[in-house]
């Protein structure tokens, strides 16, 4: 899928401006995405003509559009949900800002853990969730709840009025149509790569 | 690419033998994870027949035969770099274990942490890496290293036989030929979402 491609063009492409390359062909945008050069010409010309036969593009222009295109050209307010070990993991790390992702609320189901304080957040009870998102205009959230409760708080969530989700439980949680939800699972990752390995096996045995 | 989408299959099938679900056709598969049922049949039917027209496909065969084909029928010793606060989350993650991936060792660049405790293993240094992988039979690393040594820590591993990387860091590094590697990052799973809210909001304004 093609979308799922773009970010990847654009954090190449703020590498190359920090690098300060000005201009830059389809070839060297593979040879660092590890794509071949023809589904890079096919991917961007799927969203209009940024490049010149044979000059290359450019890559501010290419990176501004990218941007404007994959709405990275304006922040977006974050609720995390669940701060055990991994909630917290993702409350301290230090990438999301920079994109553009504020996270500005955090919450537990646990008694425990509400009222605590997380780096510049207080948890907050699920009971604040729906005043908490209308009041922040919170479209987004991070789960990162046990399995055993992913999908009742996705529902609270969509319930709520967030569009769009990053579940870390090792669950395929349903959602509706037009919700948008990425798990991002390490044992996934990693079993889609035994299946090479135990290729390799196979031959080299 | 199909070989990413089998694990989610496996995954699936796991939880409907412990519902005791014994035959599922592809309407069912594809509602629980969101493909289409014919998309389905087309990834199965290109690792052999494993239905039957009309009858659906036994739980059982179909997820012993996946995990063969994924390599899921034994299990795999994981090295980690990096034992900061990402690092710790992954050592403590409870979900590999069950998958058949053992940790079995982590290792740090920084000489504070080497010798500390963390869970059952003890922090190494990267000088005992080449006699640690071989000695373990490691293929498989997960690297929770900062950017700024993903590539050099990535190059280390790959000289000492490593053959599989999950890596944390938001980075694209290169890796040769043979080498498979996963980047897992929230903020690119952020980036290619925000592109549809971003079409709503064209849409609704």
């Amino acid at each position: 899928m093609v979308v799922a491609r773009l970010p990847q063009y654009a954090r190449v492409l703020s590498q190359l401006l920090e690098e300060r390359v000005e201009v830059v062909n389809s070839d060297q945008l593979g040879e660092r995405l590890q794509i071949t050069p023809a589904q890079i010409r096919k991917d961007l010309s799927y969203f209009g003509r940024f490049g010149k036969q044979g000059r290359g593009y450019s890559v501010r222009r290419l990176l501004d559009e990218l941007n404007q295109i994959l709405g990275l050209d304006r922040s977006w307010n974050v609720a995390v949900v669940g701060v055990g070990r991994l909630g917290r993991a993702v409350l301290s790390y230090p990438g999301f800002a920079p994109a553009g992702f504020k996270i500005v609320a955090a919450f537990d189901t646990s008694a425990a853990l509400v009222g605590q304080q997380v780096g510049n957040l207080t948890v907050q009870p699920m009971e604040e969730l729906d005043q908490t998102v209308s009041q922040h205009s919170i479209s987004i959230a991070i789960v990162a709840v046990p399995s055993s409760q992913t999908q009742q708080v996705i529902d609270r969530l969509v319930a709520c009025g967030v569009k769009a989700i990053v579940n870390y439980a090792p669950t395929t949680p349903l959602v509706r149509k037009g919700i948008r939800i990425e798990n991002i699972d390490p044992v996934l990752a990693l079993q889609s790569m035994t299946y090479y390995l135990a290729q390799d096996r196979l031959w080299s045995n």
